[in-house]
């Protein structure tokens, strides 16, 4: 499909946006000196977390974020090392860490990286102390079965524990496997496309996707996915957890 | 109607939402250990209480709420039991009760149970005393008939009382029976529907609805319900009361 | 509901309309001197057929439609004389007559009556004679039960022959019942609601109806009923028939 | 036009609201012991005060609304008492009333009445001291034309003063009168018809509207009104006024 | 309101059209040398009839419409003469004509005109001559009220007669006066704004119109206007007329 | 998902329609003696074809259609017999049969049968002779490969040959499998989905499809289908074919 | 813009489509032996012309058009040649030529072409004898000016004669030119888009649209151009000319 | 285009809003005695500043905004005199300022002015004392060129300081120029055209804007530019900077 002037295949809406490549406006942060950051998902979307590309030059770092935010990034492309508690860890593609709120840290590429990044102001269950720092490498992680099903590979990048307040999964779909069903949660979203596409249904909107496509999918927004194509379509998915909604 | 992968009766919009058992998405809170929860109606909606089902395994329990939060619970399936100011209370089909705010308490269920909770910061009438807790079962209630209307049976699940800032009612509408005209006010509505169906006029969206459906009603949405088949239709209904918008 | 200027219940769509008394536009027309008439659905709305309301003065008469075209009618107030073949038949309330195409025919009324008049051009089916006039009262008829629901009394108009090119009933609703199911079909409807009222879908509107109202139901326009109100609801009803969607 | 069970004239968008006496749902609140409060716009809504419609029975009372809220009101039907600082004010229909925040007063009634009443946090400008009470009549004020057009009589209830942080006037518009444009400001309104009716333009929505209509006009809502009928259309109508987009 | 390339005032819907100057295309056509054509309806908007301004250039002329179309002008501006039966009529502003189909004749004009024509095929009713041809001036007619209605001047351009299978007439508004009720009839309209303006709403959308607007209205098009401005609205209206919906 | 009184998964458009067995209205028709009809698509849809399920008793049978229309069906369910020029076919699922139109035959069913049936007028290509009957069964022929694609299963039940006007194929997908494009043309279809099940998008709208529901896609209506789960989707699909857009 | 399957640039209204190169499906048709053909207008989609391109093999050819049918053609792509009255013309890119219903001709392409294909019904002028073949290529043409604007290129490719009737014309626009106003009139147009693009208004939706795409305007189409880009914006335009509206 | 009663150029969105003079409501405001504001954007329509036109009446005067809001002007008519740390600055037509939060001046205009202010809460960067005042003319800064495009001249009117929390520039459109893509991004714009126009894309809708209209574009707004016209497109934008989404 030849681009024409004036034509995105972005779509934003109340409960919902799908921010595709062609639409991103690069901007710069004073806390990311030398990189380009696409903005993909904020409190002015109507969101409760950050979502944001970062396209560091080579030899550009960044510090933590500001006091009371987590930070959660993944290696989209080329090498980063995260320097925290005095080891430096080299982060190839897919490699991954937390960095719970307060942590200090260093980000730095030497030749080069794209990066996700999520963030949010962390909610501490009461009676409970916050979680450890994680760095790790989404290609060591086991695949489990979404509900049991044989063409759905999960896997899960953050433990299964109390002290987060959030999860991060890499959700896979064979070609012809979908969601089961419509799903409608207080919980929201933001999904980075990794491989393959297929259809998605945000709301009462249809909206073909793949890889490099960004959804945000706010709260109780219906949603369902099906995978279109010859090999399975993967996506990067964040969600909110672990806490009322009241607290959320 | 045969189920087809990517529909769902459900239907999210600005002042409204009708959440059907096929998009029921079960999820953890850490308040309810081993209890499945259908989170209904939450903020993140534009709802000022919380709704939500939980399905209760054998041999699980909860606590109270967070400060600040009242609680009202109503036995949908299955058996519970209240434990409260050092005193057991077995709770049946139709059983609810009514936990003040700050009221420390216990709900167990040896068996099984699905329960409609609801939640709500409460808020004080200046110059009064807030409410008592209350544990009693619908089926005990006298039956009053909403505007003298015969074919209307109401039960009213919590006293007229200043100190309540909410009400909790049943509705019932013969075969044929309806609102006598579409409302509008401030109020909010969270609504169960327990037995029965017919069509629920929402804002200028008209739906079907029938047992096990689940509507949140926003402020100044536009409603009328209409009874439609054989036997009687009933709903269990929340509607915050006795306080002005100011304080609401 | 106060009239407010600009206001009406009637809406005209694609594949079906409401056309409500708000509304009505008398007109005269030639073969029906002295009389008002107002013209519910015609080939101008998309129907194959013709349908209105006569106001006879009293006084008036009226000869034959047009070679080709066949005749209903039906007495909704006042009282009316068919003269046919040499006869005259005092008409009531409720009675009604079929005028095949090319039958000569009076209608006359001293006191003043009203009446609903359906016309179309009739087809013939091969290697079949047409039909023979009739005249009757549909107090005289038989009820049958719709589907066997013993909520859904039905009458039949029309002799079921297939020399008929069309159907007429009425269809009564208790309170609360309903259609069993959505219909679409290629037939198209002409219906005058004579009592009580109900919640009619047609195609994706919703609408509330009652006695006075007409709608045409357009081919394949998917359509729906249930009766709310205290008393039965009833229709008289129009169906092209027993011809194939070629002919019809 | 005759009622339709679920038909109802009201309307509520985004940025206005139409609400009609068909939809009015009569509420208690705790400061009008014994009067039915229909709640016409609230925060709920999206507005930034409150006006509510009180249908006083005979020999009620109320006092002052909470801390920090003022309070305007119009008598519509019947008669009221205002006793403000140690005198008692008779108000009969059209007179009204201002009581700045935490000014204490009770209003009664001792054969039934019917009030329009607008309430706001009240917003002092730097610099100034807060307005007077004020009781009066509007048929006691004198009437100005707006923007010098002959067909648009102007009553303005309160003083051109910095100290009040809104104004109330009575807009009058004669037959085949209209505003001069369609305005968008980022005022608020919150509108009652008195008499007469005509057609509003709210957003890109036209309604016909006539007398006992309420209107809530958002922030920057496109708004158009022209009179239509044998007599004048007049409406009592509420603006914030004084204060930035910052404090308001 | 200054004009922005790419708007216009102009909509074009399924049943009806709102044609302003704003978007008139001049069209040449063969029956009408020298002269700019600005066709408003036609059957290609769906309409049976066709409706015309013509900007005679000074010293030209147009013969008579192809067989069986009949022919009504309107003199709107300048000075035209109709030759016909040997005469010659002199056509000032508001003059008109009707010209029965197959009828010769010549309208020319010697010092330029613009004329609103109106043409269709005639449809005569069996058993009746075709009407005779006619000259008038609309300021020689007579004014009746619509309904009686003191505000709402009615002038009937053409006789009553079942000859005439349309009607003309010159429908005029008080400041204030509107059509008493929403309007939907199987015929169809053809309007030209002369004077003043109003609402017109039609369907569900509402106008705001004014004198040079040209509106068709098809068949079952809910229609209804009310005047606002200082003076009269007036319109010049088509309707067709003493015809059964299978003949029209 | 539930059924509820109202809902149905059909839906029909200007330029295509979803049928749904939920909304299956079942009909006779004088030429299907005993046998139950379910039209599908037909010109009162908008379509230039008749589709429709039979659902034979047993012990039933019918004839030739009318002069001109030519007949191709196919058996669904169950054994039904073709008599044709003497001979007497045995049809078993998947079994179907060409008969150009004019042909005399009768298709029986001894214990019952479920058919879909497609009818056109013949539209001969000049020059040339009709085609010949046809009598088949899916299941004995070759399989294709749409645009080479091994994941797109082909069959074409009737030949390659300008005297047909239409084409009837099965199209089989593969879990994941789509079409590689949105097509627009302005041939129409008449699909049965078979097996399996998709999403399939419509104009700008799109619908989770499976086994038993039928569509009707206009011309230029803008499609494409991806085929979602375990097996293969599959469908019978009409097509018009090898005649000019004046002639087709 | 990365293409995703279930997307494209084309959309089809009721008044106007946009036919995009990525939902072009190619067919066959008798008349074209051994070419691709793509239908982008035609009466399917309320067209009164067949606007086609053809994917001329090398070494095919076609002869004239059915009975009744005028024929204009345009090289888009290669070389033709045309055989006419026993001459051959070789017709490079921008080589067109008009064949009047009736005219026997033969179009081959050595070594293969893509032409853009206009047919129609011809409707001759009462009084005037049919127009004349004619073959030119636009490069060949004289340039006008529209209206007299000089970012306005027009090139006329038909004479100005009563005997045609249709025209077809080469409109330019220089960058940020655009048509002086938004269009409504009874003509229809097919469009082919030769060089650069813009922004295209049709009815009330907007469109960018750039070299390849296909734009049909059904009658009354409000319709506006503007030129975005560094270069000239170019289209080939088809109109219905010099007949009534009766008799297009 | 004519004005007409009820319409406006203006369009009010829930992520950007069109507003054009057509609608202007002048109000007062206590920090700009004898001054007429045009509010065009604030909190009240979901922005985060506050944009508004000042008409100056020769003789007035203003000071400072209120604690912790900074403030731009720009000068679009007129001249100005801007006082500052004692110094007095003539300020002619775009002669613009920056006053940091906090920062007392005076703006006074002895001749009359019209004037753009931008007023928005100041966001200090941690780790950074605040900006310093500025007063310049546009038309003394140099031009660069926007992704270095030689069509699209571009003005920083404010410098490149992280001290600073938004930018304001001049961009400028060659006829036929546009912006390379669609953009999305959480930054909010207030945008002011001061010459020429086009075409605006904003979420799903496009308008034709020209000089003196305001847009207000929201987070995440998709919005693109082209210019059409004989001569350069010129606007005034603003744009929050250098602060990440969670302080922005």
């Amino acid at each position: 499909m030849r681009q024409s002037l004036g034509e995105t295949r972005s779509s934003v809406g109340t409960r919902h946006a799908l921010i595709c490549p062609d639409s991103h406006e690069r901007t710069t942060l004073p806390g990311w000196p030398g990189s380009q950051i696409i903005i993909l998902a904020s409190p002015q979307i109507g969101a409760k977390f950050v979502e944001y590309f970062v396209e560091m030059a080579p030899g550009t770092k960044a510090g933590a974020p500001a006091a009371g935010i987590e930070r959660f990034f993944f290696v989209l492309e080329g090498e980063a090392a995260l320097s925290l508690d005095g080891e430096n860890h080299a982060m190839t593609v897919e490699g991954y860490a937390f960095l719970p709120a307060g942590k200090a840290h260093t980000i730095s590429s030497a030749a080069g990286a794209k990066l996700a990044v999520i963030e949010r102001h962390y909610v501490r269950l009461e009676g409970t102390a916050g979680p450890k720092p994680l760095v790790n490498n989404a290609r060591n992680l086991p695949v489990a079965r979404l509900k049991g099903d044989d063409r759905l590979p999960l896997q899960k990048l953050l433990p299964e524990d109390l002290a987060f307040d959030c999860e991060v999964n890499i959700m896979g779909f064979e070609p012809g496997a979908s969601l089961h069903y419509v799903e409608t949660h207080f919980m929201e979203h933001g999904l980075v496309m990794l491989d393959g596409g297929g259809v998605y249904r945000l709301d009462n909107s249809w909206y073909s996707v793949s890889a490099g496509d960004f959804i945000w999918m706010g709260p109780f927004c219906p949603q369902w996915f099906g995978a279109i194509g010859r090999t399975n379509a993967r996506y990067l998915i964040y969600k909110n957890w672990n806490r009322t909604p009241f607290e959320s």
